[in-house]
């Protein structure tokens, strides 16, 4: 597996600008974290296969904090580019931010890390280029993105013990 | 703001059962990482309002780690219940299945932590019951929730800081 | 084609719980009918599968009575399991109920009971196992199928000689 | 509660036709029941709205045979009107019909009879016009409806009985 | 490519009525302008397969005037049929109309002409049968066509120019 | 109703990224022109409405070529921004680009100029800001604009007297 060359953040740069309508709300009219997350992982993923020129599959998604809350009649505007590859994997970085759509008026109301993994047509790893960070904010998520690498690989860990130590066979609904 | 009486973990419980259909699958035929977000955080968010009996809004999603992929065809089956509550926010644990429907054979392919915050109709923060696990499972979830929350409140920090820092005036493709 | 070893209700015991939302609902924020007979036979489907470990098609829908509405900002529960089999088809049962999320206040807003046909992958007929009621509810309908079998064959019998008699040559407006 | 003046079948008449999609079918390519039920309901409530003039809920789905399979790359084509009316209910009859887009092909595939409840603003039941038949389709319709009429209020009778005996109470999975 | 016999334009006539909801419309209740575009197009596409018999992609949408609102709680009614055909493209007008459902009283929100190309299998153009018109209305349409055909091509080259002259390059958010 | 600041071309770009999916493609695995159609509606609404600031209807969409197919598996992006304004309408320039994700290669595949009228909460029409084009392919489309304008105005009127002359009284199948 020969590493393609490496490339800068804004050649992976994706963006997506959605009105928010009834269905995507609660009784509060604010945006539904599950329809955020959707759109969170859906910009990520072509940020991440811009970056690589392969398919990619979901590995991990980072925790999401709702700063703040998405209203019915704003937009919403996903930003997302590829911070850091190693090896078979891309880090891409997603900031949501919602405009009230009178006043202009803006706000950051999560950011996200996701990884992906890149796949060749039967399926198999494939090595990634090497992200090149130009601006500030993207020096600054490359800088932490092995820190970030090596607490998901934590994560991981756990996430398996516990899938084990609970998992299928515990479905009590379906084992009386 | 008075506390409710403290209930069990299983009445909470919430499951939802469908089938992984073509629009929800990428070109290798599993299902894409936004739509078992999708699922994860709608199915918690009836898990929340089942324990607090208010509306909620989510307030974060932990990390989730794909550790099998989910197929075109397969049976995606989530369980999701209350594990811990402290004052006006609940914590909820999502087990995601994965089903092949020839063989039976049930598959644990992601778990999650979510947080909601219970609010009344004017919106305000409201008291929600105290949680009490039954099973091994339960708790085990329990014991590990102040640690996560701890955590949780670290995360959130960082991810406030990083909305100031590079916040929505650095939405470059509006801002020349 | 022989025969599969018998199955308990239970086993294939399948559960879907949905928030009702706007796009749900007509004017009155009660659910559309045709969005609770959609989730009535996608679970009954599940439930027949797990039955029978073969795809399936639906053969027949039986006679649906809303009792009660299902409104907006509720949650709609569907309970299905298989009652009984014969030679190459499932009956499966399936309970709608209505949650208020507020009150935890739950009224079962209709019942019904489908067919399927099982299939292999070449779309031949394929003998499902026989089923085996345990609770009281089970052993209940499972007695009542036979007659709402021979009642089905009857109703088909109807509908094969009103499409013959009334059939595709009469759409008036495409056969002026 | 005065009777508006009788109306002809031919005055309520509703058609859709739509093309049948990738996620409307299973792995046969063939159309979900549930696709086929939510649009027989969909065209049937406007039948019966356009008859009544009032808005309408769906009171009753009569079973549903599916004689043929709608299959992928079809268009499925429906045609709904109302055949009786008694008091603040109407009865609508539904036709669906697959079309082979090459061939021009047309089958019946199924046919189904809905009742609806007519219903003012504040959601009171209203007087509905009397039906006219026309055609020598329309007259056996409605020569038919009053027997249909009496088997429902039977089926009914039954449902509410299994409801009530086996209620909400039995949500087994909610109930330890 | 031989071409198959001239064909009426009542036997491509397609229809399709649909309920506006929620999630239909903007703030003022009023439908968006795109899912009547996406109505249009579907409704189109179906009636030009019914005249040519193969399958067929879309070459160009006429413009749009909306002359009126078409609102929440309404029926939008559409209803298509060729107009003309010239070697192996199909040219269909569709009409829009809104009903409201308590008066009854319809009103033309809509028309336009759509452009289709027919294709075999292999994705080859195929020859279409010649139109036919009867009624006052088709004949008024079908008259016109030839000078709609002319004006297209003139639209086709300046949009190809356009595309050229400011093409995918001047992407600027991807080309810094 | 007095006229606010002029507002450069730049302030209104909006732009959309999608993964094509199998729903949205035909036979030929190509994208339905509909579904293109809706998502240029919906992005030019979103730049309309940032350059007006106050909301907006759609008034009319220019005819729309296809100029070469999106497929199945590419990512469709779409950049839209007012062109020019005129009292309380506002027209939008929007252009569609298919890209292949594995090559990289990028292909303008339609573009569309659409209207908007801007009105205030009562729905009243609102005086909108002019625009300022800056780039070279704002000032050809700014310069244009006039006899666009025009050439819709006639257009407007031919659509109005086919409405009138052919309208919903002329919906056969309603009309026998």
């Amino acid at each position: 597996m020969s590493r393609k060359a490496a490339k800068f953040c804004r050649e992976s740069r994706t963006i997506r600008t959605s009105l928010v309508l009834p269905p995507d709300t609660n009784n509060y009219g604010t945006m539904f974290g599950g329809r955020v997350m959707f759109h969170i992982d859906d910009i990520a993923a072509i940020a991440a296969t811009r970056h690589a020129r392969t398919s990619v599959v979901t590995a991990s998604t980072d925790s999401v904090d709702f700063l703040h809350p998405i209203r019915n009649g704003q937009t919403v505007c996903l930003e997302a580019f590829a911070t850091w590859a190693h090896r078979t994997s891309v880090e891409v970085f997603v900031k949501v931010v919602a405009e009230d759509m009178l006043s202009g008026e803006r706000t950051v109301c999560a950011t996200s890390f996701l990884t992906f993994v890149a796949l060749d047509v039967n399926g198999e790893k494939q090595m990634v280029p090497e992200v090149i960070p130009e601006t500030e904010l993207e020096k600054f998520l490359f800088a932490g993105a092995p820190a970030r690498a090596r607490e998901r690989l934590a994560k991981r860990e756990q996430s398996k013990s516990l899938a084990e130590r609970f998992g299928a066979d515990s479905m009590w609904h379906l084992n009386p």
